[in-house]
């Protein structure tokens, strides 16, 4: 059993039978509100030195990139993110002007998005320990899940894959603007965003979707100095993965938005068997198959 | 310049102005919703190993205090809990059946309180750490504040002070039933939860509502086998501290919870001298009155 495993066993008795609650296991918890198409999304994510950042990292990128995680997430159910509480867990001796240009990136981030920052506890740990819960919503629309791609469907990815470190793992910009497009004008039928990496991620959407995937590995949009193999595998991309039915993936030519957007695949049934060369990128995803 | 200045003062750019946000610095961040009398509370909060539990405590209450620290935040607002978030940052090596048994401990109170538990991730830490993101609502009634007592509300508390390591830091049940009566009713005008102790949050109370305090020590209702001092200092007592105007106090006899409530002074103007008594019971009063 991986530990992903051991985790859902735990929580699955976690699972609610309240029918507003949808979205447990995606990338944020839904609570459907009462007006039907308008629904909170609930995000908690925490960023921990020597897990997501080296202690020598700029501390103004750290507390960017804590808050753009979770950003990332509501994006990638098509919300609009609103209101984030920020626990930072500090070790004794911490100096206050790195705390101080933690908060400064936090607060720049939270301003480009019209986020409203509504607390900044802090308690003391071994490790810089940086915990966002934001909260978003979407209105008027559904959020897009994980779990509904269907057969046949299109598989999309937004930007290019891989170099992260190098290139925007502290920097990237969450595709908030992306994300709501597709889920206001319902053309993404399945949403998640690629924080482990494609040979993570989209595994991780097929088997939420009940579904199986065929690639074409030439049309993966690899960033500049990526291998394929990089941008299967880095992670840290934060691009959004999303799944399009052919009727409607004509309406991605009116796509508003600069950033480059490329189908790599279809979805295909459960029992489809995916190709060994592409097996061979998908770290992880035996075990996720087994199930 | 103490932490929790240096902080506010880090987050003072936080404060915002849009009139749906309140509460911001207190128990929870409030969100008032479109109905008028609908708030949603946000609170999140981290226990850490070697700060608030050893780490040869039971895993089953680690995991309950967890839930029951940011519940106590909720029912100190007077709102109702309903979903949670929880992020565990597990050092490498961590027994799976340790882990197990948080989950168990956090799922046992979030049932008795018939919270939804929305999501369960895992991060890796050097020592334990649990971070909780609780939503709460208020419904047909306002949040209660710990910034509206007036002068001359008298000073309540629910429950007996102190001996809390003995008794029941990780044990307590939160004052949800009691705060949301209290709320409801309109009965009280400000209230906090006692999580650093009387000595640390009638001070904060006060504070935050630009006045000052009259205590009768003789009626402070101090736990088996704790010293006045401890009732102040010890913390983690998790009962109510909260104000009431004398023309409603009378309705505190129909309260309908047998939780023991107890009158232990008033609220004074700004001006007002502590008395020295009281003042060398207060830890951290001083630097905190200079403000």
């Amino acid at each position: 059993m991986t530990e992903e495993e051991f985790i859902e066993s735990l929580t699955a008795g976690w699972k609610s039978k309240d029918p507003r609650l949808i979205g447990v296991g995606d990338d944020c918890a839904v609570v459907k509100g009462g007006a039907g198409e308008d629904s909170l999304l609930l995000k908690a994510d925490a960023v921990v030195e020597g897990v997501h950042f080296l202690r020598t990292a700029d501390p103004f990128l750290i507390g960017r990139k804590a808050l753009a995680r979770a950003i990332s997430d509501i994006a990638a159910m098509g919300g609009e993110p609103l209101y984030a509480l920020v626990t930072l867990g500090l070790p004794s001796g911490f100096q206050p002007v790195r705390m101080q240009k933690i908060y400064k990136g936090i607060t720049a981030l939270a301003k480009e998005w019209n986020i409203a920052l509504l607390g900044g506890e802090t308690t003391r740990t071994r490790d810089l320990v940086l915990s966002v819960s934001l909260v978003g919503e979407t209105t008027g629309y559904d959020p897009v899940l994980r779990s509904t791609a269907q057969e046949g469907d299109e598989i999309w990815v937004t930007g290019s894959l891989g170099n992260t470190q190098k290139l925007k793992h502290f920097t990237f910009e969450p595709r908030v603007n992306e994300g709501q497009w597709l889920a206001e004008k319902k053309i993404a039928t399945a949403m998640i965003d690629l924080s482990d990496g494609l040979g993570i991620d989209l595994p991780r959407l097929a088997r939420a979707s009940g579904l199986s995937f065929e690639l074409e590995l030439e049309k993966i949009p690899c960033a500049k100095g990526a291998s394929l193999k990089e941008a299967f595998q880095e992670g840290e991309d934060y691009e959004l993965l999303f799944t399009v039915s052919p009727e409607k993936s004509g309406l991605l030519k009116k796509f508003p938005i600069k950033t480059s957007l490329q189908k790599i695949g279809v979805m295909r049934k459960k029992s489809f068997k995916i190709s060994e060369p592409v097996k061979e990128l998908l770290h992880g995803y035996d075990h996720l198959q087994k199930r």
